[in-house]
């Protein structure tokens, strides 16, 4: 509907969807202001702030860090809940273990607060495909719904997108390897730790899709994990 | 679409309105656990968190406050922009200079985050007509997507309810004063005055409604205002 005018707000966590979304915008909006906008939430693998600044200076982002509220509920925040160390989706909603309650949402709803003080701007974020399953807020609805109440809750009708909503993974490692994104300064872990724990959801979830595309991750890990 | 179960979760400003929707809850969910949610964000008339433990207290129902990052490119959260002394909605969006960029939106998910960290559960806010032309995130075309929202958005299909959004103030108020809501315990006045200021917006506007129904507001004014 709206044409995508004014400035840019990216979700970046420090994950390789959210990074290669930087070289999306940059490459469709070569002169629009872009603030990358990263949270803490009581997460346990914290470090991923530290990948987000580092991708947010490789592109010339501003940067922005925002702490919240712990959002308990998640293997990502709560201590008495372990990681997975597998894509294990069986609770009792069919979610992940890792699904952390309404985030994305919270996310949204922050970048729309912080762009609509300024002026037009369309808000970005990294769902992809391959967490339609455990995350309802990845979903396409949850995405154009979010995007109609960011459109009409806004004194500047902002807007949402989600270049990858319909890609899995592997395709937007294909996209990011061949648009320069810098891989090798993006973090994934839920352990947090570095070199990356190799075992966790995410890490299994990205040295599969990175093998899937044939090429190397170029972050180390613990193990070698041929 | 779905029932209205589980908990029930109220946005809780400290003024009229939201704790009229209390007794709305209490009268058509007399068993169900109620959470009160209050928010800081920089507002310069914290004193109506006050109000809103007294409220909540009234009710029975938890209280908890929530202190956000401040938002800004509000009336009510700078410091150089003066609070408006009357109904003047005439900024360059055509919205109120009181409106607080994607409040709405930003508590509403928060409402969200610890709502579906628990179980099933409805959101609660009292947003109604009479703001419809000065804030976006008042008009029911945004409840019905931010309900959208919330719903696809989280692993429990959250709801949200706005039950006054065509309701006239002065509706409320009537309907407050024939089921018991505690109008004495309640604040408005954006200067965060005791005893209000009289001429601020939201005084204005809460004075008018009194007026309107026929009965005195039951909270004292600095000025005599007859």
């Amino acid at each position: 509907m709206t044409a995508l005018v004014g400035s840019h707000f990216l979700l970046l966590s420090g994950g390789l969807d959210s990074a290669t979304v930087g070289s999306w915008i940059r490459e469709r909006h070569p002169g629009g202001p872009v603030t990358a906008v990263t949270f803490l939430y009581g997460q346990k693998h914290a470090v991923e702030s530290e990948a987000a600044a580092a991708v947010a200076a490789h592109y010339g982002f501003a940067h922005r860090l925002v702490e919240l509220p712990a959002i308990r509920g998640s293997a990502l925040t709560d201590c008495d809940r372990p990681l997975p160390e597998s894509r294990d989706l069986a609770t009792v909603t069919g979610v992940a273990p890792s699904y952390v309650p309404a985030r994305n949402l919270l996310f949204i709803a922050v970048l729309a607060s912080l762009a609509d003080s300024a002026g037009p701007a369309t808000l970005w974020i990294g769902v992809h495909h391959d967490d339609h399953t455990g995350y309802p807020d990845c979903r396409p609805e949850f995405v154009v719904a979010a995007d109609a109440a960011v459109r009409l809750g806004t004194q500047f009708g902002l807007r949402l997108e989600a270049p990858f909503v319909q890609w899995p993974k592997a395709d937007i490692i294909r996209w990011g390897l061949a648009h320069g994104v810098p891989f090798g300064l993006t973090h994934s872990c839920y352990q947090g730790l570095r070199p990356a724990c190799g075992v966790c959801d995410t890490c299994q979830t990205r040295l599969a899709a990175f093998a899937q595309v044939g090429v190397a991750d170029p972050i180390p890990y613990r193990e070698h994990l041929g």
